[in-house]
């Protein structure tokens, strides 16, 4: 098949780092183009692991010369930035898939909670994509609005049971996640003398990634969906565990209704006990599980939060939108132990 | 004041030794008598880190020796073995604070969850205790059953709460441990390699914790508590966070109420913010937190696992049986950073 | 190319994990055979992490059966039990690569260590190889003997050196590694509350690998080498960085040697500055440095021990055993970040 | 006796929060003044942990009310800083206790490391102190210049055997830290992901400390002491484990030479077995152990880097300043489990 020439824009953060790692053995992604703010460096300068394995040069970000090189962009950039790039990109007729905020929201939920949009135009296209839960609808799109990591682990273990469970009442999200999700920019929350040996709830309720869950819970089950959402931080590099708690209104059987739900899909595995997130470190595997207690339902995915959560799902989107095979180059061989 | 002799039995694992801690410092009790079931060691030998702290002997246990040595005595014992000798402690006169689950339950959940209760007499009369909770009750007992870890956090943040949630919607209690809540004792739960960049639940719903929840918990509200209980083993030596998700029944403020409700108690701290394990590391304290999100609540407690959680709550409890102030010799300055 | 089917005895250890990793994506091995002592079971029950990915049933131990379907095993069992399956293996004129000690030391040098060797043939004309130390070497045998973490992390930072330092003086071997070096079995040693937020050294001077170190360092130099050998363990699931203190007897320029010495070489890469042991993580690469300060010289080596301490490098073995490229099926891109 | 009122320039860092820790329940020291660059602050805004446990207002440093409310200062600031603060204060007749680099190197090299020296009256009769290794010189000082961690471990495992080792041979100091040494500011040193798994060697050889080792030494034995220095990080919150490497020159017996060495001295203790960090977290013991090899010495020495490598260690010398037992209020029971 004919390679596919690619480039990162945003390289030196971790889901820059893992799409490096995957796209140089990707069968038919060609990495031909990595960049940064500032440029004028080399990846394995950015990720020293890589040295001897992608010592690519990296440039600093050019709309026109991306263009000339790549025909698929991954933007792993903040947002903001995300979208000011991707816009130019769209322009040169380029596909892009961004890893940001910038495309996952209708305009009222982002402006809410991120700043101003500049770029309705492509927000109106965006193809929004857990390939589980959307199915093929990457297939051909422009751009991608790749979900956020806590999104994705909630809905994953949640959108199962939408039919089942009673909308009026709460529904908690109680997600773990591990510290790469802060990003690598140094701060006191990330300081590994805050982080060892404790743990604690952050941004709980308010959390960005709250409304996310919402509007796109909601478009899944067309009802309305609200979740109380409490985010903790866990002293561990990686990994990600979603528990969602809500109350049944039928009788089903939560860990067969997940079976049915997810019969046959490649990435993810039903667990018959709680799953551990070190079995999906390094992977895109989802591990899911439920139970239920009289009518409370239990249910929880675990994921790799830069991979599942970020680089990986962006990959499989990527796979998905030049048609081929949502499986080619993604990681499936656990960092364990 | 006249000293007050006490002993450990059960000095080897991680609750006795912080005892033996406590005690070396405590301004009446006076430490005078170890045990465990070997016998012809010492403290320093079992606890290297208290070398030249505490030199004390450990002598096997010897029910005779020590009602003569003493009048108080703390049991660190497995269940079962801990009734087996408070029992015979308990005939010879001596006050006991029992550390193990033996005399925390009515005898049918305790059957239903451990084994035959083989001392139903002190059963009777054994006071179940958190102070802040059950006030002056253990002054002048004989036997203190000492709360477990996970219900002291649990019932903390849910207690301000029962007459304001609809307890017949699920109550869902998300509570995050500290790998020394597991013991001392090696196995492959707590190998340094299952633990790390790890987390995942375990236990869920049928946790022995579960139960004496919902006992005490039922028996503070004078009403049925039901809670769907999921326990997680977090990558930390110590600290315990309890999460209790529930539905609101009224337009209460819940951190006003949690402040009313522990008004005034010296180890409690009502914090702005969710509360961080590491701040009550080596401490009594509990820090708690409460907020809503319509009729969504939201409610924590965070405490050290192995202090509030058992040795500090004990000696706490101990202070209260022998008439003394509650706050005599309890750590208040945390492990940190 | 003819694919060549191997087997792993002993996959239940973290090294049979790691050789499963690699093998069932290995372009010329098919992994066909897993066995371990109890048999009855599968890859991914015995390791969760591959659910899915390697679901191949593991059988109890039979030389028999073993030389029906292999062409090449590899052992990873405990000493003493490796010799005693080797020895089958062999006689059935399978090749065998041996992770264990047993066939790495001299007669003497083993039994003053370990146990009676009871396969003295074979070892004699086992082959001992560091591909980059020992060449060709492996190519054809008939039995690897796989080298130790520590002393493939020692061997490969003192190498370079053993022309320009005085053998008279002594030579200091500072090594720490992760825990997963201390296998899979639960101990006091590898309990979590034991390894965070500690670290110790253990079995300093006396410990198995400083004989092997010896040995084999002697034999690259054909001097007599002796070692002060320290390790510690570090609080880390993986990786091992080994520091050699020596005492140089020239004014050779540490790093530009150790360049020359490693020019080429396909997984070793020389650092600017100390390396960290994570850079190497999930890799067979050792990445080396060296400095000088006066006459002492400072050289060092970190690698996953699990990986080229362990499964990596013995499957680089296999491959020049079998005239293959080092290469095959090894991996270079580490677990990061 | 009467009550010393004391205060702490530099509350807001790890040193500063350990010194309020000991000071808040020492029996003499009365701390009435705490302050930073900033002011406007609490103790427990600065650090959490201390809510309800000491509240005092943190003042913006002011020399004049220092004066006014203070006999003794304790300087936890950075180093410069803190001699433009030491001399206002000692012109003001305050005996001054500083945590810094600022009074421990000669001019040469003081200025050789970090800046122009600013202050050379005072440094002409500050007071370098390990109180096992320097007796009473602390007695009656008005500037003590307290010993950095990696200086204090390295200088206790190193000075028994002074005058039994080759000083013309090279010394090596391989020296673990725990990351609360790099300082609470945030940077990518210590961003967790980085530390987390990993350990690597850093400013080896020309660490600041190396000088400070160096002159030290030289002093304690009238000779010329050069150390070859490699310091590694370790993930792990405190604890520092020095491991000292030399050549000896006679048949001394290490262990009996440390312990006749060290005989009665309060805060050290001689261990059989190689000394665990964690062992002393929090406290001011030092952990000895020393072994021979031919003629290769190993000498190690562990401590908690914030206690005994600052904070402790700066308690301990003020108590001998004024002329108080060394040990009051110092903490002898460790952080464990």
């Amino acid at each position: 098949m004919k390679a596919i020439n690619v480039g990162i824009i945003g390289v030196s953060g971790y889901t820059g780092l893992e799409l490096v790692k995957m796209l140089i053995s990707h069968p038919i992604f060609n990495l031909v183009y990595c960049a940064n703010t500032e440029g004028a460096t080399t990846v394995s300068d950015l990720h020293p692991a890589l040295m001897g394995v992608c010592d690519l040069n990296v440039e600093k970000v050019d709309i026109e010369r991306t263009a000339q090189l790549c025909e698929l962009v991954f933007l792993a950039l903040p947002h903001k930035t995300a979208m000011q790039t991707a816009k130019g990109l769209l322009a040169k007729g380029l596909k892009v898939v961004d890893l940001s905020a910038d495309y996952r929201l209708s305009q009222e939920n982002y402006e809410a909670f991120y700043c101003e949009h500049e770029d309705l135009d492509n927000l109106s296209h965006a193809v929004y994509s857990i390939p589980e839960l959307h199915g093929k609808r990457a297939e051909g799109a422009k751009l991608i609005a790749n979900p956020g990591c806590h999104v994705t682990a909630t809905l994953m273990a949640l959108a199962p049971f939408l039919d089942h469970i009673d909308l009026s009442q709460p529904i908690f999200v109680d997600s773990k996640t591990g510290v790469s999700g802060a990003g690598k920019s140094p701060s006191a929350t990330v300081h590994y003398v805050s982080v060892n040996d404790n743990i604690n709830c952050y941004n709980i309720i308010k959390h960005r990634h709250a409304t996310e869950i919402e509007q796109h819970a909601s478009a899944l089950c067309d009802g309305s969906v609200k979740v109380t959402f409490v985010p903790s931080l866990v002293p561990m590099t990686r990994g990600m565990l979603a528990c969602v708690y809500a109350t049944l209104k039928d009788d089903c059987d939560p860990l067969a209704l997940m079976e049915a739900f997810y019969n046959g899909k490649p990435f993810v595995r039903l667990r018959k006990a709680p799953p551990h997130t070190k079995m999906t470190s390094g992977t895109n595997f989802a591990d899911v599980y439920a139970t239920r207690h009289g009518n409370a339902l239990v249910a929880m995915c675990a994921i790799d939060n830069l991979m599942r959560g970020a680089s990986s799902q962006a990959l499989a989107n990527a796979n998905i939108m030049m048609g081929l095979d949502e499986t080619l180059g993604i990681p499936r061989i656990a960092y364990v132990p």
